[in-house]
Order: C-alpha cells, then structure tokens, then sequence
C-alpha cells in the first residue's frame, strides 16, 4: 500500500513509518520539516500537499498535533482554541481533503491519546482535542464515500516520552512495539469508526 | 439552592429549570433574550452575567449551543470552527468563569449529546464538540477547587424535538421527565467527572 504518515519526524510518526515500512508498505514520511513539506494547520498547505503526493494513496496516518498543558485554573480561552484548532481542526482537514485523494476502500487514521477517557493534571484542554477526535470518527466513518475507513489510535503515555511519566503516574507506558501494531491494525485492518486504544 | 439556568428558553433548559423549580430551587433562567442576557459566545459576556447574578450560586446548568448539520463530505472548516466555538467552547467558558463564582461544593452541568458515541448522519461536526465536552469534563473535575463538581449530561433524541426523530430513526426519544431527572441528577447528587446519558 502507498501510506502517509504526518508526523512521522515525532515519537508516535517515526514507529508508525518505519513499523509500515517493515511490514513492505511504500510509505511518504512528511511533517513541516519533510519534503513536501505539510503544515496541518493550514488548509492550503494540506491541499497543495494532497495535490502534490496524494494521488493513489490507500491510507493517511496522521500523528501530529501539539496541546497546551497547564491547571485547569490558569487555561485561557486561548488555549482551548488553540488545542482544537492544532490538535483537532488540523486532523479534521486532513481527513475532509484526504476523502478526494485516497483510493476505494483506503483509510484514515487519525491520533487522539488517553486523556480523553482519564483525568491527567493539566490535561483539560488536552482531553477536550482528544474527546473530539474520538466521537468525531464515529459518525464521519459512517458516511464516508467509497468504503474510506476512519479510526483514531489513542495511545496512553509512550515509553520514550519518559518527561510525561510523572504526569501519568500509575499509567502503563506503550513500547513502540504496541505503537507499531496499534496503526498497523488502523491501515490494515477492516475496522472503522472505532477508537483503538493501546 | 440557587440554581443558574443558561439556555433556560430552550427545549431542555425549560425543563431543567422547571423540574429544579418544583423541586424548591431558587432558579435564574437566562439566555441572550432573558434578563439579564447572556451570550455564551462572548466571554466578557459571561463575566458581566456572573458578576451581576453569579454570586452564591450553587449551581450552574448549560443547555445552550448549536452545531452545523451536513453531510460529511459538505461539511466545512468554517461549520467545525462554528461547532467548537460556539457548542464546546462557550460552554468551557462558562465552567472556567463559573468556578470564581460557585460557593464551595458547587456544580456545573454542561450538555452534550448521544452524537458523542451514535453515528448520526449529518453530524460529524456536532459529533466533534459533543466528544470534546464529555472528555473535558473527566479532566477539568478532577482538577476543579474547593470541592466543585463537573458533569456533563448527554441525552438522545428529545421526544419534544420531533423535527430531529427521522435523523435519530431507531433511537429512543428521551421523555421530559427523563430530562428532568438526568440534570436533577448533575445538581442534586454527588457525581463528578461523569457524563450521564439518558
Ligand atoms: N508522546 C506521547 O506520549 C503521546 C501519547 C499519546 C498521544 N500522543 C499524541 O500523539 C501526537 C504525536 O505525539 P508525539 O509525541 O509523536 O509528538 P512529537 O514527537 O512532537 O512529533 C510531532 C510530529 O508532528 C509534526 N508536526 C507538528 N506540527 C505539525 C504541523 N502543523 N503540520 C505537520 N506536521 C506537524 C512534527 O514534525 P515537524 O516539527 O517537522 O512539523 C513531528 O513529526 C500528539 O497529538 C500527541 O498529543 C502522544
Ligand atoms: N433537542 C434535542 O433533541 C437535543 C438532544 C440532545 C442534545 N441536545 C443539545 O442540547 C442543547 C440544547 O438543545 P435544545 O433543543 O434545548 O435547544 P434550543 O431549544 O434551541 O434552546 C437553546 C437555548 O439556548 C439559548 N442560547 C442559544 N445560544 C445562546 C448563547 N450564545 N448564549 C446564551 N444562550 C443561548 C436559547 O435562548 P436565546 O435564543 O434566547 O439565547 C435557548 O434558551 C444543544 O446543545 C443541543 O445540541 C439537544
């Protein structure tokens, strides 16, 4: 399969490329920093990206998107918004533009992480991003054209992002291996409109 | 207890504030048409609204805010962006300005809907900001002072809503007194963090 991976620079992205291109995929790594270059936050950005590397594509991984991390009590109406728009609004753009692109019967994976469904200090703003995506692919899997699968993979804290371990205390970190089988499941599997957690 | 209503107009917010009423609340019904007006989309606002009426409130309920309803593949930016800003956001807004204000064991009740968890057609934007409130609520709970408590309430299809029965076609309509009971629940009880479906 032709696979995309957005934010294949980061943690999640680097495993989720090289796990796909273990497994015989041919896989497009892309971030801000690659080439082409993407910015998710900016349609247009997507849209030349689409145009450029999209054509007979079979699946769009994206693992990108950054929210603000503070006490509930200090985040700002500011931070909110910026959590849906980079987090949330840019995944949701990425998903729309990849419906024209992507071949029958391909699919779009999308990242949320576990604090959408566990209380996490300073994760407010994190959780309401991650809420989002995941009651989103629900109901956009249900009425994608052409048989497109959507499912989002909500990890819980990484093993190598040891600097939020103390944030998720008693939480179990997820090897890279777990990572890797969690999207491959998402690009290979039948399901839709679920939420894989790992 | 004295009991804020915003949205009180509205199918639900006439009944929670209602049934809060018989059951001997000191209810304020309000919302940008009551007195005094509130408009939820605009911060300064709330701040106006709670600096007039907030005071020694114990409670405060949201039944306010409107989504876009298309089909996925017409959905635009602009329709998440209107979502978010004014379903999720505002309602944020109200918690965040709501906690100055509440006395100590104080609640808040924000309102979702079953699109956080049901494919619906024409509903992945109102999907989007259901899902962000249910997973906000778990975070900000746990992270709210002085014993406040956050709900979240999510019901399905409203009997009194018949416009909306074909799109909910096989769910089953939620009665007034089931209504009633969910937010009397939220004020009433002792759950925190919780989404109550009914
Ligand atoms: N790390 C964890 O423990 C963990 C656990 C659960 C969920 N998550 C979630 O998983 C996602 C990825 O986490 P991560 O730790 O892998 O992040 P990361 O290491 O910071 O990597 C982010 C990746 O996204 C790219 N990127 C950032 N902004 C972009 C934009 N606007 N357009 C295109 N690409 C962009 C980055 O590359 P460029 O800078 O070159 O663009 C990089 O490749 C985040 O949403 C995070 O919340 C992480
Ligand atoms: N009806 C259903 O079947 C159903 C089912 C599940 C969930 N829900 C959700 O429940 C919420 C309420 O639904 P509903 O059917 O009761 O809606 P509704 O009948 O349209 O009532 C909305 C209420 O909110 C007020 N309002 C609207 N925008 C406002 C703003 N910016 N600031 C302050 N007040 C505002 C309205 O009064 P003014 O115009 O005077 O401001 C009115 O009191 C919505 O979020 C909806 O998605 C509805």
């Amino acid at each position: 399969m032709k696979v995309i991976v957005i934010g294949a620079t980061g943690n999640i992205g680097h495993v989720v490329a090289t796990t796909l291109q273990a497994r015989g995929h041919d896989v497009i790594s892309a971030s801000r920093s690659g080439y082409p270059a993407v910015d998710i936050s900016d349609p247009d950005s997507i849209a030349a990206f689409f145009e450029q590397v999209g054509k007979n594509a079979d699946a769009v991984v994206v693992t990108a998107g950054a929210v603000p991390f503070k006490p509930f009590t200090e985040l700002t109406r500011d931070d909110y918004l910026t959590a849906l728009t980079s987090k949330t609004l840019s995944q949701v753009d990425v998903a729309s533009q990849a419906l024209k692109y992507l071949n029958d019967g391909g699919s779009i994976t999308l990242t949320s992480g576990v604090i959408a469904r566990a209380p996490i200090a300073t994760a407010a703003a994190a959780a309401l991003a991650n809420g989002a995506i995941e009651s989103f692919v629900i109901t956009a899997a249900a009425e994608s054209p052409r048989g497109i699968r959507i499912n989002a993979v909500s990890p819980d804290v990484l093993e190598n992002s040891p600097q939020f371990h103390a944030t998720f205390a008693g939480h179990r970190p997820v090897s890279d291996e777990e990572i890797g089988r969690a999207y491959t499941l998402a690009v290979e599997g039948v399901g839709t409109g679920q939420t894989i957690t790992v």
